[in-house]
C-alpha cells in the first residue's frame, strides 16, 4: 500500500517538473496473481493497485514493472519502499547494475535487524544500502500512515540528506505536494533513527493504554520516550541537531505512532490478553512482526553492552516486557527516576 | 478541584520534610455553603473537599482557611492555584501584607488577559503577580489534568524558577512525589508560555477532530503548533532554551491538551455544530470560557502589530476561526506554507 501511495505522489510531481524529471516512473511490483491476471498487468491497464490500494487511481505515467533490474535500469533516483527484511537481498541483486551516480532515497522505517548481536551494534537501513551499493542514500520519514497518505489527507514528511544544497531541492520537488509537505534537513541519521526508535515508544504507549492509564500518564510516557530517543541518538550517533526532533520525523511521527500506530495496538492488546506477544501479533498483523519489539531488542543490546541501560529505563522496560521478563504493570516504576534531560 | 489535588500533594511532602517545611499547610478556600455547612468547615472536619474533589481525602495537616489574609499570614511560600481572572484582585488584597521574602509559585495556565490591546502586549500571570507584590515568582506547569492528579496517576510537571541553585531544591521537594515527578529548569518564561500557548494548538486539534481528519493531519497540526510556540517565545521572550520544550510543560502538556483537553473538546463541538463558539462554551463549560480562543486573541494582537502574522499561520487561523471570520475548513490551506523551522 505504501509503495502505491508514494507512486501516486511521484507520478504527479514528475509531471509537474518535466524538465527536471523523466515522467516515465517505473514502479517495481512483486508479481503475484490477482484472480487470473498478473498484478502488474492490472496496474498498467486499470491504473490502480487493486490488491493493496483499491479505489485509488495511480497516474498513468507510473508503469508497474515486475522485473527488479528492468525497473531500476538507467534510473538516476531509486525510491525504496519495501519491507525492511527484503532490503539486503534487493541490494545484492542490484549490486553492479546501477548508474554510478544513482541517488537512493529510503522510506523504510526500522533498523536492519537482527544485526546488533552479530555485528556488535544496530545498523541503519540507509547504511546497509550504502554498504552494498556504494551510493548516496537519503531518507524520508514522517507521520505518514499510508492509508491517509493515499486518501490525500494533509500531512508532512521530513527528508534527511547529506548535503541540502546539492540534493535537497530536487528531492523536495520529487515528493512535495499540497497535501504532502516536505521539509529537508541534513541530519539524515537522526531522521532515520527517529523512524525506528519511535516504535519502541509506541509499544510503551500501548502498554499504557492497555493498563487503562489516563492522558497525563500517557503524555509522560511519550515524553520520556522522546527524551530517550534524543539521548540514544546523541550518544551513538553524535552530532544530531535538536531541531530535527521538531520535524515531522520527530514529534509528529511519535504522536501518530503512540495514538494510531500498530505497535501501540499490538501492545495494548497484549496487556489486555493472557497471550504471548507473538500470538497477539499473529492475530492482529496476520503473521507480520511489529517493529517496536525488534527495535527494542536491538537497542537494548547496545545500551546494555555500553553499561548504559539505566539511562534508558523506558526502552529497557519495553524490551523486557516484550520478552516476557517483566510485567507491563511494572513499567511506570521503572521510569519514575528517569534521569533529567540532557 | 485543582487546588485540592495540589493540596493533597503538599500535605504529604511537607510531612516528609518537617525540618524544611512547616507541615501546617493553610489552604485558602473561597467560602460557600454546601447544604447547611460551610465548605471550609467540611474540609476541616471530613478532610475532603466534598464539592470539588469528592472521594479524595486531604491530609489532616492541610487546613482550609476562608480568609485570604489569614491564609497567607507569615507564609514563606504561596502556591497560586486560582482561576486566572482572579489573580489581579487577589494580589491587590495581599499587597503589603506578606513576608518580604515570600516566594510565590504559580500553577495558573494562561495569560493575564485581556491586556494585550490595552497594554500593547501580552502579560504573563507571573509578571502580573511580580508587578503587584514585588516578590520572586516561579511557575509549575505540565501535563496535569486535575482529576488524574487527584487519582494519583503517574504524571510529570515542570517548575520554572529564576535560580535553580537557590530555589530549585526546596520547590522540587515541595511538589515531587512518586506519582508527580518534578523537573526544575531556569527557563521560567518558556515554561509559563507553553502553558498558555498550547491552548491555541488545542483549539486547532479540536478543529481537526471536528472536521474528521486522520492521525497524520492531526500530528502535522500539533507539530506546526509546536513550531509556532517556539517561534513566538523566541521572538517575544528571547533567550528561551529549546530543551525546555522537551519537558512536561512542553510536548507532554501539548499532547494532553490536543487529545484530552477542554479547548480541544469545545472546538471539536463548535465545528460539528451550527452554533457560535460562545454558545458551545456555555453548553460544555457551564458559562466558563475556554482559554485557547482568548489566548489566540492576545497573541494575534502581538503578531499582527509586529507584522509577523504570516509567520504564525496556525495561531492566526485559530484566532480568525474563533472570531467567526473564517471557516475551520480553511485552516489547512493556511498552514500549508508554514515557514520552515527555525
Amino acid at each position: 500500500m505504501r509503495g502505491s501511495a508514494i507512486a501516486r505522489i511521484i507520478g504527479k510531481t514528475t509531471q509537474s517538473f518535466p524538465h527536471e524529471f523523466d515522467p516515465n516512473v517505473r514502479m517495481w511490483v512483486f508479481e503475484e496473481m490477482v484472480g487470473n491476471e498478473k498484478l502488474s498487468d492490472i496496474i498498467n491497464t486499470q491504473h490502480e493497485n487493486v490488491k493493496y490500494l483499491p479505489g485509488k487511481k495511480i497516474p498513468t505515467n507510473v508503469v508497474a514493472v515486475p522485473d527488479l533490474l528492468e525497473a531500476c535500469d538507467q534510473a538516476n533516483i531509486l525510491v525504496f519502499v519495501v519491507p525492511h527484511q527484503f532490503v539486503r537481498k534487493i541490494c545484492q541483486q542490484l549490486d553492479g547494475k546501477l548508474c554510478s551516480d544513482v541517488h537512493v532515497i529510503s522510506l523504510i522505517k526500522g533498523l536492519a535487524a537482527p544485526y546488533a548481536e552479530k555485528l556488535g551494534g544496530v545498523k541503519l537501513i540507509s547504511d546497509e544500502i550504502k554498504e552494498i551499493l556504494k551510493v548516496n542514500v537519503s531518507v524520508l520519514m514522517g507521520a505518514n500512515l499510508a492509508h491517509e497518505v493515499a486518501a490525500d489527507d494533509f500531512c508532512e514528511a521530513t527528508i534527511g540528506c547529506k548535503t541540502k544544497a546539492q540534493d535537497g531541492g530536487y528531492l523536495k520537488r520529487l515528493f512535495n505536494t499540497d497535501n504532502f509537505r516536505i521539509n529537508v534537513v541534513e541530519d539524515a541519521h537522526t531522521v532515520e533513527l527517529c523512524g525506528a526508535l519511535k516504535n519502541i515508544v509506541g509499544c510503551a504507549a500501548g502498554f499504557t493504554d492497555g493498563l487503562g492509564y489516563g492522558d497525563n500518564t500517557k503524555a509522560a510516557v511519550i515524553r520520556i520516550g522522546l527524551i530517550e530517543m534524543t539521548r540514544f541518538i546523541e550518544h551513538f550517533y553524535p552530532g544530531s541537531n535538536l531541531t530535527t526532533f521538531f520535524e515531522s520525523c520527530g514529534v509528529a511521527d511519535l504522536i501518530t505512532t503512540c495514538y494510531g500506530g500498530r505497535n501501540r495496538k499490538v501492545c495494548e492488546a497484549f496487556v489486555k490478553s493472557n497471550k504471548t506477544l507473538q500470538e497477539v501479533e499473529k492475530e492482529l498483523l496476520g503473521g507480520q512482526s511489529a517493529q517496536g519489539p525488534l527495535t527494542a531488542d536491538e537497542v537494548y543490546f547496545m545500551t546494555q553492552r555500553s553499561n548504559l541501560s539505566d539511562k534508558y529505563p523506558l526502552f529497557t522496560a519495553v524490551h523486557r516486557i516484550c520478552k516476557g521478563e517483566m510485567k507491563a504493570s511494572e513499567m511506570i516504576s521503572c521510569i519514575r527516576d528517569q534521569p533529567e534531560y540532557p
